[in-house]
């Protein structure tokens, strides 16, 4: 008992070693779930398209390799490594992996409970 | 107007472009600001040290470059490149990077108060 008010205790892992689980045709991710966030690392094959959708979850998230490309409201935004986009919750998004391919590490807040149940 | 539910819009950027504040001795940071959480890419410096502190703010993280060593609890954890972390708010946290520096992104939620107030 470390006693911490919380009651998600600290965790430390490499993303690696994390169970990967399918997002789709081309999509795969691996998360770290906190308490009210998480963090999804998601590898997508080149040009792997997530059709547009929404959620209530905030979305942020970083270009860590690859290209990614969002349409949101009908405005294409082409994404290279190391940039960046945050999301309200609600906005229907679509993303496309670039010729190569892309890793994106997203964050939702809360935590999207369809991932944890599809992480297990 | 695009019809949006929340008051925050997407928001799509590099995050090289965002300016840089200082966090503390060899430590500087970029964020990105949503609407429950925010990123903040933190750079510290060989052998930089940030002291024992808390925060209510929930924190995640991935080492994107070199090494960071977290003490939480008395017990240390070295973290290397794609090593991720997840805090619960108010858990005491020390951090320290290896002698070749870090590169690290960081979650917070919700978004730290402090960290917009500094980058501005």
């Amino acid at each position: 008992m470390l006693g911490y008010s919380s009651l998600v205790e600290p965790q430390f892992t490499s993303l690696s070693e994390l169970r990967r689980f399918a997002l789709g045709e081309g999509v795969s991710a691996q998360a770290l779930f906190g308490e009210g966030a998480m963090l999804n690392l998601v590898e997508l094959m080149p040009d792997a398209l997530i059709p547009p959708h929404s959620h209530p979850h905030e979305q942020l998230g970083v270009v860590l390799c690859g290209q990614l490309k969002f349409v949101v409201a009908g405005h294409e935004h082409v994404l290279a490594e190391m940039d960046a986009y945050a999301l309200p919750g609600d906005v229907e998004h679509q993303a496309q992996a670039g010729s190569q391919g892309a890793l994106v590490l997203d964050v939702f807040q809360p935590v999207r409970e369809d991932y944890r149940d599809a992480a297990q």
